[in-house]
């Protein structure tokens, strides 16, 4: 199993903290926002006596609420075509073993969540990775450079949309490029759209889910996490129209027994959380967004890829490892005291080498201390270019 | 992936159930038992803002906690020997993982708990099981059986102690044969002793943690589902005391992120539930058991492996096949306006042929419904064999 790039920090973090150093996380895609009162309330308020297993692919209650909520995204879906999955990781795991016996291949754009490896290796699957760049903010790699790639044992192509760690988000002609490959190929298309409410200046999120041309092929992950800020539930879903796919993830989810209970009447009720909880908390990642890039740019030498999506981005470091930068701002730095921890993004590289002098910044914090953290950076960078 | 002995009748049930027929349980292990008063006020009490990702191996609290239990059983752990996962179903999905690859062996008493078989495909690790009878209860196959069939690519042995689907519960003398066999072959010893504290007739429980000589070797997978009657929250833990393994099994971990947080604050309240509740529930399950094996009995033809552990037994019936004797009794047959779901025993048989004439029944009903269904179960019996 290949380690997560964010977990080999921790233990340097840990021993920042032990020094009495404040420890800026931008490193991790833990929202700071409050979740939805009435999904808290809905725990609180549970009469539960036997907490016992619910039905392995999610209550039938629940799923026709997420099936109204996708309809209103103007995606029409029978509840037999959501599976209710611990988590979004869950959902992806059951995704890789469905589609893909052991050694066969996925295709991912890089860089990508670094837990898709985890997955793909758990699952014995080979990931074909096809490198995206900086350069041009990520966008999808030319068509061709895919289907040179795409062999006997190519199973699908795996997109995250918005990305995580880009901030990217695809274009309806890219998407739609993409329909038009896995239909030529006959392969699948998995879609991360867990970010997907996580779009800004006005830009129009486009999901797999709605081009009826590839409905056997495309298999949706999605989760509660980030939508609700819920990361602690653990709930989330596989959703495809293809019964046969439905049915394989099923026998996974049989012998995991159930989701878990109380996470599902947070998630249920977290359904009918308003809009304007949502507008809220897009204002306030645009203005973090917005600040961030701005307070970045203030920085010589680096270079940004804008996020239109998700609350990532990618920089490029005037540094050649980042890693050891990293590493570094939490054992040998501080200023007045704090220091920041970053992610390298090297790990969210398959092909060995890419993404050195990249960092992932997750654009968590509340505005003072992300621009705080900017700061922090920007003077390690100048002590630690000093050296 | 292979389907679940219990879910192909499912149908069949929801079927006699929208023909208005009362159906008896008997099929699967949900315990109608209350959960602690403790863990459901914990979860009511709690005072999250932020639903936020727990720590990937669970809270440095609850991993202390739970080993302050273990220390109770005279089993002395650290905290980062213990791996809190979403059930005992990861911690045998993440111990599978963790000590085989595609193509390993794993070595199974059968008949065995059917999950252990979904577990091992979506690992890609062959299961070799080695028959157990009815005779005896199910006890320990000849040591010399096990000999015979490790080979190079066996990486382990895989018990349940005590024994779902068999409630048959492992002597020490059993266990120590175990513990020399693992050790002259050098492999792994996984129990999972999740039914631990459900011992009947003044019995002792013999861990494989109390095995010094094979502190390297020993997995041990746990869970709060039947101790607690918490199966719906989804928390068990693997131990070890071999840190190589910890944190082989921190990374697949690490990359579904954490545990459910509701779940872990029920499940560290529930640590503290007094030994009363643990009495009476004791002296439910044997009054259960007591009664279902003298009404069982009663039937002419059957053949009953007397548990004296876990609340599962399985019977051997006159019938030729159990399967089509269960879908029978869902399908084609009422008493009274009732029938009974048990689960085909074929199903916990890796080697087919195997139990083709057996049932397990779960004595997870209050008495009354026991020895209702039981007497539907005669009654079907008698009318099947008519037929």
């Amino acid at each position: 199993m290949p380690e997560s790039p964010i977990r080999k920090l921790v233990p340097y973090a840990e021993a920042a903290k032990a020094r009495g150093i404040h420890v800026y996380h931008l490193n991790i895609g833990q929202p700071d926002i409050k979740t939805p009162q009435l999904a808290l309330d809905a725990v609180k308020n549970n009469t539960i006596e036997v907490l016992a297993y619910s039905r392995t692919e999610g209550s039938e209650q629940y799923r026709l609420k997420i099936a109204a909520y996708y309809a209103k995204l103007g995606i029409e879906l029978q509840a037999n075509e959501i599976l209710v999955t611990t988590g979004g990781s869950e959902a992806l795991s059951f995704a890789m073993g469905t589609i893909a016996d052991f050694g066969d291949e996925i295709i991912i754009p890089e860089p990508f969540y670094a837990n898709y490896n985890g997955f793909a290796t758990a699952m014995g699957v080979t990931v074909v990775p096809i490198v995206s760049k900086i350069e041009n903010n990520f966008a999808l790699p030319p068509i061709e450079s895919f289907e040179a790639l795409i062999g006997p044992k190519t199973r699908a192509i795996l997109i995250c949309n918005p990305g995580n760690p880009t901030g990217y988000l695809y274009s309806q002609e890219e998407i739609e490029k993409l329909v038009k490959l896995v239909k030529k190929h006959d392969i699948f298309l998995i879609a991360d759209e867990v970010y997907r409410e996580f779009t800004y200046d006005g830009s129009t999120h486009h999901s797999i889910l709605n081009y009826p041309e590839i409905q056997k092929q495309a298999l949706l992950v999605d989760s509660v996490s980030k939508r609700y800020s819920m990361c602690g539930a653990r709930i989330g879903c596989l959703v495809s129209r293809n019964q046969e796919v439905i049915q394989t993830a099923l026998k996974f989810a049989q012998a995991r027994l159930s989701p878990p209970t109380y996470a599902q009447i947070a998630s249920e009720a977290a359904l009918d959380t308003p809009q304007s909880y949502f507008d809220e908390v897009k204002e306030e990642y645009v203005e973090r967004r917005d600040l961030l890039i701005e307070e970045l740019e203030k920085i010589k030498g680096i270079k940004v890829a804008r996020p239109r999506g998700a609350f990532y981005c990618i920089a490029e470091l005037p540094v050649a490892d980042a890693d050891d930068f990293a590493q570094w701002l939490l054992e040998s730095f501080e200023y007045n005291g704090e220091t920041v921890m970053v992610a390298p993004a090297a790990g969210f590289y398959a092909s060995s080498g890419l993404g050195k002098n990249q960092i992932r910044i997750a654009y968590v914090l509340e505005k003072e201390s992300l621009k705080k953290a900017v700061q922090i950076l920007r003077e390690g960078l100048i002590k630690y270019q000093a050296q």
